[in-house]
């Protein structure tokens, strides 16, 4: 039996497919099916705007990924970036750009993990597009959310004598995407260059993959919501910003943004034992893979030591993940890893296009 | 001299390109560079919101469309989708899939379009996102706009005895666009399915390349963004909807949304001279074509007989773009052709991924 494709159905039968899956609250005034959206917005609120895309090939691969991993991921990292502002998700647009021989399933699946994590953070899917792809799968989300003029965090804020903190544990993501790419024999981003898009387009991985620890951090990132909100709102944080790009790139920017400096001190990154053992396994350091792995989506923040009261009412109300301080913001600018074996210089982040 | 790539560059290169060419109005609290971007919002307006793609392949291809055409036609696209519910354009997120191998000068062209017609409009390009693609290139921009609370036009509405009303002319876009492609001896959406992206990725179409008359519209079109606003604030239309999938379809949808019939007049669509007599040439009927073509992105509404005022005060003050009658709503929920020759249904309009 030939798997049925999107283009089977045609572009309405797939609008009726993903709105069928939304519900609309009252403040939505004009959702999906007009020419755009309109939505009510809360009285004495700011609103926070973002838009990121996940790539097949680039950010995802179909051997490894199952398809609500791709809606969910794509959702997430969009959540990850108004949590990083201190702001209240509220609701989203969905782009999509479709190759004509994707299977319908892989489309419901998506829609699936993205829906799914929109309901969890009460996040209405308000509009969007669907376009057809030549290449690549493209799922491009922006996400829209609210927040209180003097709520806002930025990356700018940081100042000499705060201390810096991350929320979770860190590295996970790295380790996860390598453990699948080991199990399942696929690359991403391949040094080569230029990343394949899969041939395959078919609902992958198989029902036995069964992913587990890191290999679910990396599928299934849970975007600091409540967290970044908290942050705001208790006005616990100078600055925050999200770890999509790694821990040493996040540092790096608010210490640029800030005109600080920022010591890391290697000991007290929180690092799975999991993460620990995979990597002296493969006889590498876990802090710089630590510092260096992306897609981990938990915040980097820095916060007054004169105002721990704030920042300990965050850790009562912020749910389970930890809150750890990893180092403090120095008035010199320099940006520095403090291991035992002395100082030394952070290491440079991932950066795309190089 | 080999062309210089955007992998050259470097993400944050490309990323200081842009923000370089962006000016921020003050109710712009964070603009680019930070997790997301804050706004303020006008006290007593609703947020729209919307979001469209252009894809390498299937929207635009490099042998016919200038870059900074397709800067324009990413934006325009959705300025015209503001513009069809009345609404006021403020802020643009753009959301960049870019190939290793895209020309920076290609790059520069297609920012420069984006820019140039957001300044026109008053759009603050507020926020954005770079990926790699291993394919196709894709503009997505988002487009944030506001209108006051029952100002919003939309396509339910109509009512039995309403006019029918297009603004500019329309098929146009459609000539345009076969002209380019038999100038240029190159197809868009090749009926053999698969569209093919462009192996060129350079700087095209050469400089001798002047685009005329109704390739420029195709190339160009501009938004009715004044018309939008002033049929809102006016509340002279009823229901309202862009053309970017053309006449029949933009009909077709707003008797939908209304549960009305419409009665369209053949004899009098504008059609421009130039649009009658290239399909006259090719022995094809330009009213069948006027109303199959799509990315005109004019507006199509419905106005009371009653309130010819409302409508007359539009047209005052709503800038060059003609407005003309082309047909009524009917209470029986039939869609017909009025012609010379009888009554004849209303062709089937444009559906992607069929």
């Amino acid at each position: 039996v030939q798997n049925r494709t999107i283009s089977d159905l045609g572009e309405r039968a797939l609008i009726d497919r993903i709105t069928a899956r939304l519900a609309m609250p009252s403040w939505v005034v004009v959702g999906p099916g007009d020419d755009a959206a309109v939505m009510e917005t809360e009285r004495g609120t700011l609103q926070v705007l973002t838009t990121d895309a996940q790539v097949e090939g680039v950010h995802f691969d179909h051997r490894f990924v199952p398809p609500d991993a791709i809606g969910h991921r794509a959702l997430a990292v969009n959540l990850s970036d108004l949590a990083a502002m201190g702001a209240t998700p509220r609701a989203a647009l969905l782009s999509l750009v479709l190759p004509d021989a994707l299977d319908v399933a892989v489309f419901d699946g998506m829609l699936d993990g993205l829906v799914t994590l929109a309901a969890k953070h009460g996040v209405s899917v308000v509009g969007g597009n669907i376009s057809r792809s030549p290449g690549p799968l493209v799922v491009d989300v922006t996400a829209i959310g609210s927040v209180r003029p003097r709520r806002v965090l930025r990356r700018a804020g940081a100042r000499p004598g705060d201390g810096v903190y991350v929320t979770g544990t860190v590295g996970d993501a790295l380790v996860g995407l390598r453990s699948l790419q080991a199990r399942c024999g696929a690359g991403l981003n391949d040094p080569s260059g230029a990343a394949q898009p899969s041939d395959g387009l078919r609902v992958a991985p198989s029902e036995e993959f069964v992913p587990h620890g890191s290999e679910q951090r990396y599928l299934y990132p849970q975007p600091r919501v409540r967290m970044g909100m908290l942050l705001g709102r208790n006005r616990a944080a100078t600055a925050c910003m999200d770890l999509s790009d790694g821990l040493a790139d996040a540092v790096r920017q608010v210490a640029a943004a800030s005109h600080v400096g920022i010591a890391i001190d290697a000991d007290a990154l929180p690092i799975a034992d999991e993460v620990r053992r995979w990597h002296r396994e493969q006889n590498a350091d876990p802090t710089a893979m630590a510092l260096h792995g992306g897609d981990d989506y938990e915040l980097l923040f820095t916060a007054r030591p004169s105002q721990s009261g704030r920042l300990r009412n965050v850790k009562t109300h912020g749910g389970s993940a930890a809150i750890t301080k990893i180092g403090e913001v120095t008035r010199d600018r320099r940006l520095i890893v403090r291991t035992p074996a002395g100082d030394a210089p952070l290491p440079e982040g991932f950066e795309h296009f190089r």
